[in-house]
């Protein structure tokens, strides 16, 4: 008699890795292998992380505070669920910095990385039959961590003709009374846009109308460049409880150290009286925590981080930007329709009636990346098909090669 | 008109800080504050961490290897999913040396520390109506965690007559056809037991006429001090697939570095063949990860650990088990009925009709926390209600202290 075994897999499991940007950048890198003996670089114009780049690469009083609170010895043991408290209110400090009124270090619960963020705060929303608004295009881990729990997602609009502003007018009519909360992304991932005050203003007042908390993504706070100033969501916070989402991944360039934090932005309690701080401290009871000494270290890094060190990062950002957008103006089957203005990307649109033989989005990285080895996420992992994210924040010389690599492919592939 | 808010907690989240050992101390701390100005030293024998004191410290040469892989640079970046190629290389060597086989690092996944490796095996194996087999008493974050993602968990009893061995009947007794897996914890959690080879044997030979996969909590892994060996239940792979989740926790003595892994012990290729590697490596695509430069530092600390700090962690443990297991006889509401011979917990009974005053043993812990400042862990916590978990592995001066300040609140207490 064969061996039977009662393992089944889920289907929705199975189908999260599509709406991971690793697990599509890991399929088109695939793509590449077939031709291994190939000598040409890989020019990784997909994922949001310089940090192996050395004109991005991390402030040094980083590093010597990590690794001054590694061998002080003092941080080996676990972490309060909440995080470490030196921690916590350094973070609220530096997030004071920017609102109306001041945070309190009981506001701050530490996170593994801004995607454990994530994770957390779509597992505390979690209820039966319970929907989430996110917008489209857009970062669809959220969508992959809420359906993994039984939330469902529903996406609004952003409105490429309007700077990538939120389409508040599809969004109320896709709320109902189980849309528990709206996502906004700030600045922008995919779109590398930047909210102004006034449009988040109206969306506070949007949420507020439809009983709904605002999540707001700041992973790529202050990383702007462009005409607008970083505003941070908790701004309106007396107006609508705003759940803040960061990390020091982005501005500090170190992805890999895996520090975040959720930042209840909520001055009238009602993030207490309707219990989503017990949620959250129950979740955090069962969750896994960042590194003690990495939290340990947190108060230093932000204290001895050099405001030079933040600038010269953004006026890099400001430059490969201007440079991948004047580039991109020149590849005939690809449309810009904003410039960036913040975060590390821009979102163009594709033009295939152009392209002789490239079937979809995925296609043309695909086949980009077997032929040019440039790497480039397709729309649809930001829900947006047959557009394109493209990632300008690496050395700009690589950056200047991959997408010249980029125009004489589309040239190639022109009708 | 009041302002309504579309959000409503979930009770089973509610009820999951329950399910905690942190949770559970907390609450029990929380005893103590009442009486802040106090000066009597709290005493900690209700966690599994030791790290903070002098005789368990970690090998200086674990700390350089994780600060050597910060400052190199090189790992600033976001990692792979499954875990850097270097870390899973230097633990697929280093769990093959006590195996019958070796296992390839394709094996090896890691994760932010075992709490991590147990979110991600229960998140994988769950699908509607999907049991899993929990031993009792037993680590509650594997009910909290399979409960969250719609897991059914059924207990099987480990039997303290028989050494805390697993009732292999009651197990079958209990399993059908929608039990997917069932755990162990070995060396044990909370009853510092160590399952010998025969019994782990056995243990296969009831998964595979099951149909179903044994997952084995081997964080304790190699801390043992009685008459038996550990042996992982990785050796029985060829019987049954195994899926082992460790971490460097506990034998480095660091919890707060979030370092663990997923083994999967499968020479017959059945986790592959139905599907469970498919599904946990979605999972990971969609999980966050351990710090880069710790994967990145793990080759490092393996390899330059030295055997004699090894022997002196199992020495004092024994030492501090042998201590605890004398003191405790001298208790007369407390019986013991298992001499601990690995992890750095003893479990015993409360004979609670010898106490005047206390109702229960949750009761217990909270009072002789206020009283004493000596925090044990109620059996209710590891489910097994009106027993205690108390943990030796701390300061032998420490728990001497402890010890006897529990034997006098018993005494002040008798009937
Ligand atoms: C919008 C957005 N949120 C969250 C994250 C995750 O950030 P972290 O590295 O802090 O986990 C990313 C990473 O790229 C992101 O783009
Ligand atoms: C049985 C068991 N499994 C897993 C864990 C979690 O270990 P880690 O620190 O590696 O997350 C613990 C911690 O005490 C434990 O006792």
């Amino acid at each position: 008699m064969e061996q039977k075994w009662n393992f089944k897999p889920s289907s929705t499991l199975l189908d999260a890795s599509s709406l991971s940007v690793r697990g599509v950048l890991c399929r088109i890198m695939g793509h590449m292998e077939s031709d291994a003996n190939d000598p040409k670089p890989v020019i990784p114009l997909g994922h949001g992380d310089p940090s192996s780049f050395p004109c991005f690469s991390t402030t040094p009083s980083a590093v010597d505070a990590v690794s001054n609170a590694l061998r002080s010895g003092k941080f080996n043991s676990y972490a309060p669920c909440v995080g470490v408290l030196s921690a916590r209110i350094a973070i609220a400090k530096y997030m004071s910095r920017d609102l109306p009124y001041a945070l309190s270090p009981n506001d701050i619960y530490l996170t593994n990385g801004c995607a454990q963020a994530i994770e957390i705060i779509t597992s505390v929303l979690a209820r039966p039959s319970a929907n989430i608004l996110l917008p489209r295009p857009g970062y669809l881990f959220y969508e992959a961590r809420a359906v993994f729990v039984g939330v469902e997602a529903r996406y609004f609009d952003l409105v490429p003709e309007k700077g990538w502003e939120v389409d508040l007018d599809g969004l109320t009519a896709i709320a109902d009374e189980n849309t528990v909360a709206m996502v906004i992304v700030n600045p922008g991932n995919p779109c590398g846009n930047v909210f102004s005050y006034e449009h988040l203003a109206k969306v506070a007042e949007t949420a507020k109308k439809l009983g709904i908390f605002v999540i707001t993504d700041e992973v790529y706070g202050h990383l702007t460049f462009g005409s607008k100033t970083f505003v941070p969501m908790g701004a309106f916070s007396s107006t609508v409880p705003v759940i803040t989402l960061g990390s020091i991944s982005k501005r500090w360039v170190v992805p890999g150290w895996r520090l975040g934090w959720i930042a209840l932005n909520d001055p009238n309690g009602i993030l207490k009286h309707t219990k989503v701080v017990d949620c959250l401290k129950s979740y955090l009871d069962i969750s896994s925590d960042p590194a003690t000494f990495i939290q340990g270290a947190i108060s230093d890094v932000i204290a001895n981080t050099n405001e030079d060190f933040f600038v010269k990062t953004v006026e890099t950002l400001k430059m490969t930007a201007e440079m991948c957008y004047n580039k991109l103006k020149e590849i005939k089957c690809i449309n810009c329709p904003c410039k960036p203005e913040g975060s590390m990307f821009v979102m163009v649109s594709l033009d295939l009636s152009q392209l002789a033989d490239i079937k979809d989005d995925m296609d043309f990285c695909c086949q980009l990346a077997k032929e040019e080895h440039v790497i480039i996420l397709p729309g649809c992992a930001v829900g947006f098909k047959n557009w394109l994210r493209i990632t300008h924040a690496i050395e700009p010389s690589s950056l200047d090669d991959g997408l010249s690599k980029l125009k004489s492919f589309c040239e190639k592939h022109a009708k």
